[in-house]
C-alpha cells in the first residue's frame, strides 16, 4: 500500500515532506484537503487524522503520524540506505548536528522567515490585509538570522559539511515563498555571500526541484 | 573528560537537558553563564559556542553543540543501552511518534504555556511589566491545547503508550515553571483526568526530581 500524506501540495510542511519522498524516491500520494472548506477542522479528521486540525498527516495502513519534521525523519529512517542521499547521517556527531540545525530553523531562521511569508503571502490569502511595518521588521529579523548563517556557512556547501540533508531540506519550503514574495535580493546578497552559494545549491537540488514540479 | 553543558541550571531549556542526563546517569558538568552580565552575547561565546547568543551548549572535547532539544537526541542516542530507560525507542513507529510529540510540544503545547512563563515568571526578572491580558489568554490557550492532550492520553500512561520517553521530558520543564507560577490548577483538574493522571507520573519521575534538586 503506497503511503498517504493528506495535506496541499503548495503548502510550506507538506513541500517540507514532499521533497524527503523525492530525495530517496518514495511513492507518495498526496490526499488534498479542503482547507477552504474547513475539512481540516471536521470532527472526522481531528478523531482520526490530527487533533489540532493541521495539516500535513502521513498515513501508512493504520498508522497516522502528525508533524512535517517528524514525518520527515521518520521517512528517512525508514527509506534510506547506503544507496540514497543520507539525509540522516549515521555518524552521531553528524546526525546531532543535522537536528542543531533543524531546530535553528524553527527558533531562529523560521521565526523571521516564516513572520515575513505570513504577513505578505498567507495573511491577505485569509482576508487580512498586510501591514507594512511588521514587512520592515520581519524583513530586518530575516536579515538578522542570516548574517550568523554567513558564517557557520564558511567553507560549506551545506549546513552539515558537503551533503545535502534534512537540515538543508526544511530551511527550503519557507525561504522558497519568501523569495517569491519579495526577499529575493536578501537571499542573494553580495553581503552574504556564503548564503547566497548555499541557498543556490539547495534550490538547485533536483529533490527540491522536483518537490515544486520544476 | 566530562561532558560539559554551558548553561543556568534553573533555565527551562538546561533543566531539559538535565533531565536527559539523569534519566540515562550521564555525569554532566553545568558550566554556569552569566546571563546577567551578557556573557551569552559577548563576542567569545558567540565565535565559540552559539552564534545566536544562546543557552544551553553541550561541549565534549572539541565537540560544540546547541539546540537543548539536539542535545537531548545526541545523548540519549550515545548513552542509551539496553539496559538503561529508552527515551529514542528503537522501532521506527515509536520513534517517530516521540518525534511527533517533542514537535507538538514546540508547536502546540509550547506556544501558550511558554506564552503564560514568559509573561508572569521571564517578563518580570528582564524589568517587565506582566500584562493580566495577555496572561488571562495565554491561560485560555493552554487550557484549549491540554484539552487536546486529554484526548490523546486516553488509556495512556505517558504520550507513547507505558514509556517515559523524550517526548514527555520535554513538557517538563515550561509546565514545571507554569504550576508554580498560577496553572498548577489548570494541570490538575477534574476537568481533564487523563491530563492530570500524565502530570503526576512525570512529576514524579525519579530523573526529573532529580533534574530540578528534589
Amino acid at each position: 500500500m503506497a503511503i498517504k500524506v493528506l495535506g496541499i501540495a503548495q503548502s510550506t510542511c507538506t513541500l517540507r515532506v514532499v521533497a524527503v519522498a523525492k530525495a530517496l524516491n518514495i511513492p507518495l500520494e498526496i490526499e488534498a484537503v479542503d482547507l477552504a472548506k474547513g475539512a481540516h477542522k471536521s470532527p472526522e479528521y481531528t478523531a482520526k487524522y490530527q487533533p489540532f486540525g493541521r495539516i500535513p498527516v502521513l498515513v501508512e495502513d493504520d498508522f497516522v503520524l502528525y508533524e512535517s519534521r517528524a514525518i520527515c525523519r521518520y521517512l528517512a529512517n525508514k527509506y534510506q540506505t547506503k544507496e540514497t542521499v543520507q539525509l540522516i547521517p549515521t555518524d552521531l556527531k553528524q546526525a546531532a548536528l543535522v537536528e542543531q540545525y533543524i531546530s535553528v530553523e524553527t527558533s531562529e531562521y523560521g521565526a523571521a522567515v516564516g513572520k515575513y511569508v505570513f504577513e505578505v503571502v498567507f495573511k491577505p490569502m485569509k482576508g487580512g490585509v498586510t501591514d507594512p511595518e511588521i514587512v520592515a521588521k520581519a524583513r530586518e529579523e530575516v536579515i538578522a538570522a542570516l548574517s550568523v548563517y554567513e558564517k557557520f556557512l564558511e567553507g560549506k556547501s551545506y549546513l552539515v559539511g558537503e551533503s545535502f540533508t534534512l537540515a538543508d531540506i526544511c530551511h527550503l519550503p519557507y525561504g522558497h515563498y519568501a523569495c517569491n514574495a519579495g526577499l529575493a535580493d536578501v537571499f542573494d546578497s553580495p553581503e552574504r555571500p556564503n548564503v547566497a552559494r548555499w541557498w543556490k545549491t539547495i534550490t538547485n537540488e533536483a529533490a527540491w526541484k522536483a518537490a515544486i514540479g520544476q
